[in-house]
């Protein structure tokens, strides 16, 4: 055991430990959850901290020993991705200290390791111009846009899936319809185009949203003043962090705002608010067509992929919406943190994003997740029962609508309480009571009519 | 107009008008809502000066002309109903002081306005003993409790209501779902009566948590201490509010406590969510039984109630159903406020009771109308499509779950997927294979059996 | 009376009444709330009415007669603004049904009224062409859109106010914090610029998500397929639309999507929630910045609004920013109440519109208002207690903080530490152990280079 | 690799699983989250599975030798707590068949490990007389449970720690704050013993609400008919799942509500977001008290437990409130899932109970070690300013309210107002003015008397 000091007091630390005191106390400060700081955010840290170190080298405010030794570090931790040094929880207190403290202790600590000439203090070198309230943020934000690729790439097969089966079931019609009670007819291709559409939307409120969490408050250091931080390293630690991160970050034009506001994080939360929301809605379309196999609409066919009861043999679920739907709660739950996370913000700094970078990361994991097991594991294989489809069209005494114009709303409506009563087709009632002959009644009845897609 | 003073400054009142300075600037202040405090929440106001005022009284600090004075205008206030002199918004900064300065103004000028030889002061006398910190949250909690017998009665008839379709149909035999897949058999008889077991424990719920509003904080007067309040006054003050006001309240143990936490209101908020959640559920499936009429579950028949649609003739909705679980919706909705706005209290007072109370005086309104209409306009009238029902209970492969015990999993599995592949029914596929005999199969397949009530 | 009758049966209406049975079922079917559906939907909704009419007659399907009849009833009830034969309740089941007969009803009764020898079918001539599908969710989208002027202009107002407080106090140096803990200084200059930046951002987002809502589905009829329309009708609805209402929307070009998808109400929803959640932040640091007067931070004054308390003579309260925070909790619980809307839509169509509608309208207003108090009542007249403020940054020892390039982390700990424990001023401390000399010291400590604004 | 074969197909499994089919398409199936299900619930589930086995041998269904084969393989596993067998994740479609699914399959596999002529089938045998339907509801009920005791005690620390703190300190005078303005005095001791009440309410409410956790479906089976469930194994099978367990559960009356209906866990979560909200509320307040260290409240000092700040030297901040915050805001969001999917619920089943049991279970772990912190690492060593407190309360202007009753209310609002302008004593102004004379006023200003506990 070696001892450090801080401004509390001593504590003993293990020998062979890149951690020190500082990351030593948050564990013992936080034993909330066993899940550590996501791996995103120590990336994107030490990806800063290289940034900084050539920054400050630029700015004459670092040696060119301490600047190699602390690349170098960097890239070691970089290219290995062992983060067995990083130690501090997910949910801590301190506004994200712990975490900056930590990868300070680890790059200054390592540096010694791997030279044991130099000597890299983690504040006042590894940490130089910094402070947790300018890196942490900035770390979360970039953590976050790593993890969106994926997701918008999933999303980009979850629309082509669902042009795709568009186009494939474009002649299939089907009877619409609206509160659960039958409408008039339209066609698979019709809808399934619809949640195409509907998902180009969130993709591109996604990217939108995501837009805003470009902007960073580097150079800010506490508070955003920048106080300790140089004229030179306030205009190129952004390049920097850019080029070693391979990201396209910009500066805040505001930094006393970007350091205290986290709107942004509310706004890209709400995004995936509103995906979770819209993928929950289309999963309970899914699992309602599917219902059955008997005794249910029974119109799309889920392709079966596990045994669904342990009690009833050969029950198929529809689980893979299922567990969409959860994930779908679940990230509405942590839409609802977020909120509140933000909310209690004070003052010059909000002192809540740990738990705010947890939801997040945590959402956009899972949608991708939930996402990619719809696709391949549901809609690619999905089916019509083709059979069923047109028989309801067939029986829908609803489709007199199309009657409407020619006939009145009022006597369309006795024609089709006739049909119903009586359980005869409207077809027979028209010809019965002479109203329209046989050929004009098919043509107004056929599917591309009724569909709107004959002219 | 009348010129009023206060601690800010000089202003114009209209002369005829019953209320004053401080509740007319609150409502130049907050011109949020046209929507004035609840009548509940003024009326009880009123009890409770009229109850300080008798207190005051009997501890010697109000001489008794004051005293009858302030009762005959409270009576007369009480009596008539009018509340034309009480205008501030029910959303209002100020903790309430708005609200509770408005009725001393009131009763003070409605006393002199009755006797122009007595002088009531607003503060000194009708105030007396008193602040907003003790008797705002106490009006809150004595609305919220008046409010409650009406939803409490509403909540009967649903059960009742339902244990009636219960026995009404405890013969009706139909096919279980789960996770909208067939299930086993079941009754309507059950489905109703677990329905009517619900809404049993969400009535015993809301009965317990209202238990929590009863204990109030008079005496406390601000922050709790008691200041300015006499130990007869203490004693005596939540007895003579009992008397006025007809209710059972006690006083809290822990005064300062009961003028800071809001915790009550946030349980309370509660198990009026709870409600919502379970009303919105069964909203849901009725609304999903009753899908069709052609082309949906088609088991539920409910009550024809308008017109569905404008360009759809005959079309009818299931509309009840439809507003009950909008009600539900808004109610979750008013639970996040409650919550937002407990979470927000600071130190010795919690400022933001106004929106507390809207929320939940407006949630316990909306419950009670929605389940007034649940009932009477849906459920009362429902039917059940016997024919269908029982069809599809027939019908069914997964009912073939009976022969489980009988042949195991591995081969009634077997059984159930010949029967579904060919399309024969599960006897036909027994009797083929001479699996069991002709009788063995009608008795295990009768629906006594299937739903478990055979022996 | 009158007898009408619909798919369900007759009913009396009154005599003079413009509404018919449809509204009149509605409001017996839903007794949940005494407010009526909002005007602004209303005029919309008679817009659309007028527009469709015109349309239809250059689609032929509507003779001159009608055509002219239907206008002039639209142009009447627009003009004089008279909405009293609207009596459908703002929460309704029936997915706006109810309001669109409603709306019906009130034409063709009124063109009936203004010219007896015209016969107008409210389903066939008012109605033509249209669907409830379409032309509700198109009547609550203008509905938003024109009440989104008002808010953005107090929206700019606030924006203006802040940056004119941090034009006026641009040199008023104070403390800033972190975590409630004393931190580097900043000026009351970049404090109210950091509010004025984050408005601005929530003025762009409200701007973006408001785009979303020109979108309708005007054509699309019942779910989308535009049956019943014509292809002229569809071509130029919306072009008619906008010269009947003066607004900008444009066709969606998925209109099955747009009938049954509410992702746009999601959307906005959330905007006006980051724009609520923003706002308490802000009023939680108006609060806590202007606590006191005697034991506070006491930093800010703001202007006295009324008499805080009916028991402690002389009290002021934060009655404004204590407002804004309930309208932001009101606002983050409509959202949870859109979400749980959005998400419980069902296949080609989302009947919970009609709380939605209620929700996002009630947010906008409220939230415009709370906006126009807070600038009004509380921002405009705002003070900034000087000496307080630069009492505080002489004698924090935090402002040694602008040591550490110098003197090291560490050494820079231990001279807080010193100064802290014998309360001795920092400056004090460096000439007692001869760290630095007095000039160098006061060049460091003065307010500009403390700020960061000196070079 | 061993080739196992279900309804969909024939799968590999590896040679030596214990684990089956049924659970590997899970793990396929939903790749979400790496997080497995909950110890305590395969804890509870392998109690369930031993329990069923002693009462199916108890009702002649299964013999002795599987009975016991069954028995020995689940005291294994519960003995040995090796839960390697058991893959499936903790976010899963299905319903918790996956779960149950794989139980049977450890268990059964384990069997004939243990001795292999025995032969068990993981659902003739292990899942006998059960269904996932009451199970999985069962054993996410008992591990709640079971967590429920260490909930209980460190909130019964926190109570006690605040009792004791209330004694310590009950001396100390400090003045009370209401909207965050100077209100009349009060103690600490008043202070944190209001926090003990409150707590104990919130002990009080999760004890209740856990009590209905303890009803359960067991016996139901499929949908609550209990279908392929002796009457036997009906009657029996709670008490031997209590003495398997050593809990003391019991039967629920109407086990089809049972099966179905999930507001117990709504109920349940609902009291766990109270108690967020209360720690939260309270945690605000320990953070603001602490403010400072030269520029705030300064009243508490809580104990440093980690340096603040990576750039300024010797900042503390208050870590431990500040991570309790942040699982407060996390519980108000799995509040927000578990509404959300018990909504979801429809008709003989809520399959979307997974991710309640994941929010519920995470919401008590973190909320119990939340408490852990806040009594262990802050209050335990919290200290009052003592200086500063009776300080505040001198100076403070508006104890004056202690003169209302004899002055009135208008006098002292000017006596006030005057020793605010003058910044002049409240005394010398009494004394200036011949108001009072000297004794009286040290009589009524002396903290006992301020405080109300002078008679």
């Amino acid at each position: 055991m070696r001892i450090e000091e801080d401004c509390v007091g001593k504590m003993e630390v293990p020998d062979k430990a890149l951690y020190g005191i500082h990351a030593l106390r948050a564990v013992g400060n936080f034993p909330i959850t066993k899940e550590l700081v996501h791996p995103k955010i120590i990336e994107s840290y030490i990806e800063i901290k290289k940034a900084a170190a050539i920054t400050n080298h630029g700015a004459n405010t670092l040696d060119v020993t301490k600047c190699n030794a602390i690349i170098k570090a960097c890239d070691q931790l970089l290219k290995s991705g062992d983060q067995s040094g990083f130690i501090t929880p997910s949910i801590q207190g301190g506004a994200g200290t712990s975490t900056n403290m930590n990868t300070n202790e680890v790059i200054a600590n390592l540096t010694m390791t791997l030279d044991s000439k130099v000597f890299i203090h983690p504040n006042d070198d590894v940490n130089q111009s910094q402070s947790t309230n300018d890196t942490y943020p900035t770390a979360g934000k970039m953590a976050m846009l790593k993890l969106i690729p994926n997701l918008l790439s999933e999303l980009e097969r979850l629309v082509a899936t669902f042009t795709n089966l568009g186009q494939k079931f474009a002649k299939t019609i089907k009877l619409g319809r609206t509160q659960l009670q039958d409408a008039v007819p339209t066609t698979y291709g019709k809808s399934f185009h619809a949640y195409a559409s509907l998902f180009k939307r969130d993709l591109k409120r996604i990217k939108h949203a995501s837009a805003e969490l470009k902007t960073i408050s580097m150079g800010g250091t506490a508070i955003g003043t920048g106080m300790n931080a140089s004229k030179y390293y306030q205009k190129h630690i952004v390049e920097n962090i850019n080029k070693c991160s391979k990201m396209s970050l910009k500066s805040d034009e505001d930094l006393i705002d970007a350091v205290q506001n986290t709107d942004h994080f509310v706004t890209f939360s709400a995004a995936l608010k509103t995906l979770a929301v819209d993928l929950s809605k289309v999963s309970n379309d899914l699992r309602l067509l599917a219902s059955g196999p008997q005794s249910g609409l029974d119109e799309l066919r889920l392709p079966k992929r596990q045994a669904g009861s342990s009690i009833m043999p050969n029950k198929i679920n529809p689980v893979i919406p299922e567990v969409v739907n959860q994930v779908a709660f679940e990230v509405i739950g942590f839409d609802a943190t977020v909120t509140a996370a933000s909310e209690a913000g004070q003052l010059e700094l909000n002192a809540f994003e740990p738990i705010m970078f947890k939801s997040i990361l945590t959402a956009e994991e899972h949608l991708t997740n939930a996402t990619q097991t719809l696709v391949d594991n549901c809609l690619k294989d999905i089916n019509v029962n083709d059979d069923k489809c047109s028989e309801d069209v067939k029986k829908s005494a609803v489709t007199a609508t199309i009657l409407s114009p020619i006939l009145g709303y009022v006597k369309t409506t006795k024609i089709i309480q006739e049909s119903l009563k009586k359980n005869e087709s409207v077809k027979n009632i028209l010809l019965n009571h002479n109203i329209l002959d046989e050929q004009k009644i098919d043509e107004l009845f056929s599917p591309e009519n009724l569909v709107n897609e004959s002219k």
